[in-house]
């Protein structure tokens, strides 16, 4: 078959630039990448599994009055669509966020990818339909939304996060030119690539701006816990009075990857055709029993048993990692500041894994080769975020999986890559 | 919001009434349930879970000669697009079915219903394309289909399980329209929902045709293992001799749901725009990644582990439930005999999970609901099987999650509510 008679989303750049990049981590596995966006995972430890696995049992036994084959039943077999662990997962947000939401309005997916999709394709009505996301956008909303048949428009960032004069006349915008305007994506907290934060006021202009227009928020926020201090601005979900805001909630980062565990927090009300009303999670539930059926309870045990073991908080299941991150992103700024030559800029981001620093050269494909065939050091292109032609002389660091003196190596080879670069120009 | 905001597969017939059928189950607790197609699980242990986990860490370790650390991490990182089971897979393929494909050309997903539509929206290149499915269809499929955006093409059944002369003329008929049939779906054993077999002449046909129309045949075969004597029709992936199947793979029945592993076994080539050639598998993995990410490598570790207890082979791994599905069919069959009325005809299979009887009313919502609420059984209406309006006096039994006395209790009531109806005739 020929590749033209594919899915044209298997065609957008960023697709392809997955792909490379990919394939250039495999031809250079001794090259110090600061590429991947995966959790620290030196705490990770096997035994934990089935810790977590019978901690879950004992809570079924002890909570649901679950018999030993009743439980067996229940990880064996197809179970509930919208899964079994979104009661710890309503308490973690309460106890976490002071997010109070009905456990109804959970549906458990698998991951936070699965979330996005599933939500994008509930959204997506008819061929006029688009969504919004603050640029740089994570790519894996851009792909599952051009799977879902819904063109992206982009929002600038700006230094707030997101331009809110600008979310006003793109929705304006699209609706003259007949579009509907479903969803606006957003990474409140650290953004990914670029670890910027909404303040509070400016997470109070969106969600005004998204209700006066009938449009969701989609909300996902994998990097939260992990800021330079315990201070925590309210997540949009916390701040929804309107229930405009669909979270796309990830644990990934604060559990597990592994588990592939997210959830859509989906409290909206759906009027049916004959008046009655369904939670926007059931609808969800619908869409999802067509992707996945359900999600595997034998991971969800995992993930329930290690929100259990610290009382549904992730703050205190992550005190460990927080101080990682918070040690790796001190390291990497004063490794930055070391060792890059002093006319270049970074931004100084106060959470999360990613740093994005520009040069002054096209941060290309070509440029990444050669700095992981030469110098041994692997970064992201930027441009892979915009689908508009920013970023081409920026590139991201992620410093969430290395270690102090990995990172100091890594940036004195981009340094001296860097320096390579300006002396060819 | 409104219903009608939202994606119109939410309001295909075969979505309300999977909601219904919920509903309906969750209403009779205490029913007699010949509903679910789900496997027998008497045999599910607990302690299987983590004796096949731990078999498959030693073969990680003996094999592929991974190490505590990184066995570790590779089971709770993220992780490679395509899964860490292909091998696995692979050669249970070659044992059990004598087909012998190339590990990278398998993928391992979430579930078989995540091969279909990861498959399904891979071949959506355009308004255009449309698929075929032999009918009645699994809804599955008919629902992925619908979010993948591809109009479904129904192909009569007729006594062969497949027509192929009305194969050949649904092909054409779209053409004629401007429409590219892209692929046709079918399930040649002991089909869901009417337990049909293709024989060996009529798949060779099917693929003749496939083949000569450029048209994939998405092979689903859940239910294969589980016939009335051990001699199996070579599966259509091991006729396949011009890569024209795409094979659907699913564990759900002869391992395990609560794993939710599936996979698809895509061996085709792709030419891209540059002349070079890849394998579909590997197109499949950009859309996955897109949709799940990467399946969980815990579960795809117990079900590696399962695979590796008996050699890779599940004709061995099923003995047991091959054994219980013979007896519940057989007991069914004697109880239909021996309850129902004499004028009433069922198809009589020879493998798989179901029986389809046909009544003198409507099979229907009203009568399901008066079934379970005043007889205590339920059962799944045929119609919700076919889009052109057949199966409307026809029900689908499972027998296979159920003990022979109370296959014989649910067929005496089955019987007690086909006479009630026929006397308010």
């Amino acid at each position: 078959m020929k590749f033209s008679e594919l899915h044209p989303a298997l065609n957008d750049p960023f697709m392809r630039s997955m792909t490379f990049l990919n394939e250039i981590a495999d031809r250079h596995p001794g090259a110090i990448s600061f590429a991947p966006g995966r959790p620290y995972d030196r705490f990770f430890e096997l035994p934990a599994l089935d810790r977590w696995f019978q901690l879950f049992a004992n809570h079924a036994a002890e909570r649901h009055g679950l018999g030993r084959d009743d439980f067996a039943r229940q990880m064996f077999q197809y179970g509930r669509t919208k899964g079994i662990i979104h009661d710890l997962i309503a308490q973690h947000l309460a106890i976490d966020e002071d997010i109070h939401v009905d456990p109804e309005s959970v549906v458990v997916t698998v991951g936070c990818q699965e979330a996005m999709l599933v939500v994008l394709l509930a959204l997506r009505s008819g061929p006029n339909d688009v969504v919004l996301a603050v640029e740089p956008t994570y790519v894996g909303f851009a792909g599952s939304a051009a799977l879902a048949g819904l063109p992206v428009l982009p929002v600038h960032d700006g230094p707030d996060g997101v331009d809110l004069a600008d979310l006003e006349d793109r929705i304006r915008a699209a609706r003259a030119e007949g579009k509907r305007p479903r969803a606006l994506y957003v990474v409140p907290d650290f953004a990914n690539p670029t670890g910027k934060v909404l303040s509070l006021d400016t997470r109070q202009g969106l969600l005004d701006i998204a209700a006066a227009n009938g449009v969701l928020v989609l909300e996902d926020n994998p990097y939260r816990l992990f800021g330079d201090d315990d201070r925590r601005i309210p997540m949009l979900k916390a701040l929804d009075r309107d229930r405009t805001v669909v979270h796309l909630g990830s644990l990934s980062k604060s559990c597990l990857p592994g588990a592939r565990i997210g959830y859509a927090v989906a409290d909206q009300e759906v009027v049916q055709p004959d008046g009655s009303r369904t939670l926007f999670a059931d609808e969800l539930a619908k869409v999802k029993s067509m992707v996945t059926v359900n999600t595997s309870p034998i991971v969800q045990a995992i993930v329930g048993g290690r929100l259990l073991e610290t009382g549904c908080s992730l703050v205190e299941g992550n005190a460990r990692e927080i101080e990682v991150y918070r040690r790796n992103r001190h390291v990497l700024r004063r490794a930055l500041q070391d060792s890059l030559p002093a006319d270049l800029t970074w931004d100084v981001p106060v959470g999360g894994y990613f740093v994005v620093v520009t040069v002054p050269f096209e941060a290309d494909a070509d440029a990444l080769d050669e700095s992981a065939r030469d110098f041994g050091v692997l970064w992201t292109p930027m441009r892979d975020f915009y689908q508009s032609g920013g970023g081409a002389q920026q590139l991201r660091l992620s410093c969430s999986t290395l270690e102090p003196h990995t990172i100091v190596e890594g940036v004195r080879r981009l340094a001296a890559f860097v320096r390579s670069r300006a002396v060819a120009r």
